[in-house]
């Protein structure tokens, strides 16, 4: 395949130097303008002719500047010949919008999936989207990460002869089985009840946490609201140590100040596939670095190698932590 | 809009008939030929210029027959200057196939959609896909029906004071949370382990089923085989009596036999998105039509009436069925 | 044609109240909804089904909030079974975008485009684009409406024996002369030099305005940059008395206060293509409305009555206000 | 060009191998799994990215799942990175459906082509189109092989001095003068009424047979009626003895038992483009091999050396046997 | 249906003023400038806007000219908001080249079906394509017309009790079929051999046609070569008198004289689908109208009519004219 | 990248020969043929199969024709299986057709963009748009070269003291003021006033060309009207001497001869972007070669060389000639 050629938008550049510096490449310049109108131009300050393009930027805040700069990015380099563009996109935040529950709105996950192949994408790479079935929005190939390997390394440190792994919804709990497996640990997981975006309530803790060191899972932890409760749950349950884990660590507002707020939250653990603002930056906060398997897998990407072979896609159970329900 | 002209493939001629009959429009016949080296080629027997066509045909077994039929059936319309198509797929058995849970596979759900756009569908009318987010595999609009209603009202005979809805899978807990809103009664769920398409394992039950009148709700029963592992857990934990209640029936092999054939199984009751055959209408299997749903619908898509208001899509929370938890 | 349905995004609702109000048909409600990780989700309150639907969104500040919106909304519209999409963008800013007049850069108004269509869009309503080539940029129809009849209604109240249109850029010469036509007075133009966004430089005028009363025309005025150095070649030239008068009022930052302090500067004239906040609206300030010919616009495409017979496009010729050159 | 990587669906594996086995690489395994709802998923077993990548599958009986399977994997070659995709259909039995001949007809030929384009398919290679219109039925770059090399070398050991090539039909006749060029004999055919799929009629036999050594070529032989009837019309006209060649041997139901019952047939030779059921290899059927065929093209076509210079494409011109007429 | 609104390209406006002229609707004008630099401009002078609009204009000599034309009307009527675009074709002549019979051509007719649906057609209404494949070039729905009806009319006042229908090529056999058929006589043909475009073979007549009054019918005569061949094995043969019919009257050159010079020629009838210059409208000449055909298709095309009612697609068999054979 | 592969059309085999011969490649043979019903058919005469296959046709009269034939060639080299097709047009003549200034016309360049496009080109290699922004009516990547290198590179022979560039159109000064600062001399312009094609006048001019040596520039000469009536102000206002230098000299009709006759021209220099007839090369004219800068250009997207570090793009800014406006 051609010579990699890497780009950042202004979303996260400090993810896309180090992605670059474990790759050995140089990040590439852009110049991005705004016009006294508002609108954005981009330029691409490397040549891309018959280049491998990718163009790194997730889908965080400000979401909707991010994503246009990101199109305009994308459009730029097959305008410049580029040979192949992949949107490296480590956080797609629209994922969230996956389905039309309610009557006349957008399936917005899928319309940003189709604005990204109209600008030029030719291929997407991302990590953890918010429900597997995002992948069938694009009609591009896409390959979807995960941090599951990062996480477990980082918890693998402790002594979890008493770990448990909560997940606080039981629609992600496949990820947390399969978290738990690789810990060696038992599984339990809330039954989650979401009114809205900023509201839910959990109204039960499957499995057993008694006197168990937790460490809670989540994909994204965002206004943190459903773990605030879900840490009321694991109270009244006996819980004896919690950490808690997430990929993509938005923290809207104050939540990461909120979650580190509780006395007996040990440690919150995320990765950078968003920034983390340095205000965010707590003590008890642990940003894991997701660059290396980025880094990693565009190189395979670009060599032909297998990607699946290096995130084996493992189909764990659901095992809850207690034989007693 | 256009007058209506509706046809209908091989795989389910008795719910189009009955459809038509609801709207007091007749049936277009259509000519199926099989050629010599097994091609098939379809002939719609109507004026199809300017009309407001449907075509009905759910994805019911032999599949691809039936799908490739739809194909041939779709283009002929187009081709016979149809005003608009409207493919009527009352159960689009190709939704399970929604992710992708292994490498190197495709995400058939999202490939037929885009193949029954290809061959000319500008519209598509459904009912219950195995995951709401299949919704956003189309590129046309899409209208998904469910038999929410038809099921309740069935069920709303029986004395209920002692009732509860059981989802076996905690996936599809949030349909059985809104039938059993419905019908008054609490909620309980399995949580379902499984490992293939065939083997499935529940191991926990969540929710009081006690001394209750159990009614199972799921969206498909295809070979039963983990209604069937439910039911052990039910009896294990208690439940007075048993019915099961399912939206599309498909019934594999011997399933339907081999359900009724448990004694505390008092009935089944499926709708007819797929034709029930002869044989596997045993005396406790009950068959409540869609028909009415499916002519309504058809009859507001043609006026531009709205559908949403016919569906209101509730959303409902997951209420356990008991406090102990 | 079918029944109209208008809905307006969060950019610029009086003015969708306001086209509303002259077509005697309700603005229908939406729901736009932040998701605390950014993301937008916008409801259209209205039943849309085989409805003509009308979208009025200009792409004024926050362009890339505004897009988004835009985008969702027409998303919501195809989704709910529209029978036709406009998208009435009174003022399309990234028009401006519309060469590649640096390498590795998108031309941002053929990106836009292409974006709109790929979001649903079916046509497009418009005013004065930046350049009139930017109109083949679509691939679906696009009707341009221009303000130069507003615009005159309000200069011939003046008593204009002594006016005299002037442009400051020759290359916006053409809409000048046709204004001037219009107002029965000769045209001049600055010879401008655009170094980069904010900056410009006129170097000489074109046509005398000793002893004449100027009407300075643009199409949109943003910085107001070149605006205040076209003051003072007017006054190095001795013209008698300034006006200015544009279509889009972007008015970026402090743009209109500094034209206001000049004293010469008798009035500034714009429309409402884009909103105007209270605090730009000062005494020297006059605001028209274009509601008047959108309305008419929109009755006309929705009847299937000539457009251009409304806004019959005059090609006029240059005509330099003196003969002494 | 990349490597190669071949695959084959369950229609014909013996030919892939036969493929694969020329060209000195190896047949990827792929996993078929049918779900209880009778849907189909398959997986490919070996890395896809950036192979120059074949998928092989005759449209063979049961035509409607050869056909899913073969969307399934080329959509999945798609979403695993493939750089190239190209459909290996050594017959397509689609095309006969290649023209609109009743009305309310899909033209099956050209929905296929357009099918395949969605599912992945970059490029097509196949053999003898029923018709050599359906080669611009595809939007994609089609190769069409013939097999007339292959069978011109069998008859080849033949005493020819009293041969003559006879063709059922007169629409077939080009390849039949071809043939008969490269055999160095006259050529004859039958003036042929098909009323239907199955119902065949011949008139009339134009040129002489009387005394000479026969060899009918048809394109494909399915009931083998048209050949059966051809039979009764060279023994009015006193042909010496009868071989029977074809390209596809469909040999729907008893077609090749049928022929093989006659007497004066000596032989039918067909090559292996569709699999020929064991019970099917009569010992007067001779089953030549197109698999070096498709292997030096597909070594060709990965190479980039021309095809055409393999199969170069003759224009005969129909030279009847006698010269009485 | 809306409202119909026709306009003519260059290439034969008599008979779009004819058509109009049975439909009771105006032929609204067009004006085509062609720029010094050779481009065309052409402006469509009657209101589009959601008219059912069709554009007649044959692929007639000068063909480039006048496929360009179309589809700048095409376009233009597309981007004046036309409801419907239908490209009225009746001399489709790239239908000829509709195979790839040498490598490395582009299969044109297949090319310019895709290039009037990017230029905005919607659908096609055409008469007597070269060979009925070529229906399954387009995307857009095709209307096919053929003027056996009117060329029956006209024989129809003749003898015919001695006739029989000649095909110059067997491949066009069908057709003489259908033709002879309606006219209660035999068929006859040539078994002709093309060497190239200009230069014809024909080795052998299949039929008897001695002591009768021949009619020969083609499809399109063009240079008239073949007929002119074909003329010698008639008179070869005892044709008693010689009438030519045809669809299309191309008569490149001087076809048409040296047509008519033949003395035993009695009559070469033709339609109107191309324009017949002043100078070729010889005495022997008869030229039919199919404005009616088109007008009645148009009619019943704008209010939804079936076609194929009009224009029932006979099957017909191929009976040669003499049992001797 | 792969292997150049080099085709010209009919319009200018010249240019293609010496562009060939800059890069010491063969111009590969074509064969094109003219049907007796008027189409074409061109044979592309060279393997394409994975060539980087440039295809050189300017759209010069007869613009149709050439359109056609080079559609024609791109689809084959499509059909062929070129790996990469460049469409190279030297002069884009359809690019005057960029806006829509009457109603009811295509905006024709964009149409023949998207042609283009449907046929089969991957990209675009053109010179000199007439205006910048039909760059974007391409949805592929075009790389636009200028010619002023080759025409400065002449000029910088003479004594250029006293020299100015004027502009006949204050619309093209962009580019005369580039040319100007290349020669490090003034530059001046026309004010004009374009009626329509053939009929231009000019009211006034900018700049000071009083005993000035004029060198005219115009992106293309045509009719010539303009360039004459130019030349009447030049001599008005003093000019000493008068050279004309244009991009593309198409020199429609007496054009050049009309402007040769001028006894104070002294020179006509332009590019052979279009063949320049013979009849037309007279002493006063210079034809200056752009194939090796088209030559070049290729070298370098077939290499992946950056093609903009060749023609940087500067951003010149209009400066009169003289100070005393």
């Amino acid at each position: 395949m051609n010579e990699i050629a890497i780009f950042s938008g202004s979303a996260h550049p400090e993810l896309a130097e180090e992605i670059c510096s474990c790759l050995g490449v140089p990040l590439h310049p852009i110049r991005t303008k705004r016009f006294s109108n508002d609108c954005l131009e981009v330029q691409l300050q490397a040549n891309c002719r018959q280049q491998d393009v990718f163009i790194i930027q997730p889908l965080s805040a400000p979401v909707q500047e991010n994503l246009m700069e990101l199109l305009l990015m994308l459009d730029a380099a097959r305008g410049a010949s580029a040979s192949r563009i992949t949107a490296v996109i480590p956080h797609f935040s629209y994922a969230r919008s996956d389905k039309k529950d309610a009557p006349r709105i957008s399936i917005g996950g899928r319309l940003v999936a189709d604005l990204l192949v109209t600008a030029g994408a030719n291929r997407v790479l991302t990590m953890t989207l918010h429900s597997p079935q995002v992948h069938g929005f694009f009609s591009v190939p896409v390959d979807q990460l995960h941090a599951l390997n990062e996480l477990a390394d980082h918890f693998a440190r402790y002594d979890l002869s008493r770990g448990v792994v909560v997940s606080p919804d039981l629609g992600n709990a496949k990820n947390a089985a399969v978290f738990a497996k690789r810990l060696n640990v038992p599984v339990a997981a809330g039954a989650k009840e979401r009114v809205n975006d900023t509201q839910v309530r959990i109204s039960a803790l499957i499995g057993d946490v008694r006197n168990r060191d937790v460490i809670v899972l989540d994909d994204e932890i965002s206004s943190g609201g459903s773990i605030l409760e879900l840490l009321q749950h694991l109270r009244a349950h006996g819980a004896r140590s919690i950490r808690i884990a997430t990929t993509h660590g938005i923290f809207a507002g104050s939540a990461v100040s909120r979650l580190a707020a509780e006395p007996d939250v040990l440690e919150i653990v995320c990765t950078n596939t968003v920034p983390i603002a340095r205000e965010k930056r707590l003590p008890k906060l642990t940003v894991l670095s997701v660059a290396p398997a980025f880094a990693e897998t565009m190189r395979r990407i670009n060599s032909g190698d297998s990607v699946s072979a290096l995130f084996a896609d493992e189909q764990p159970t659901f095992r809850p932590a207690a034989a007693s329900l």
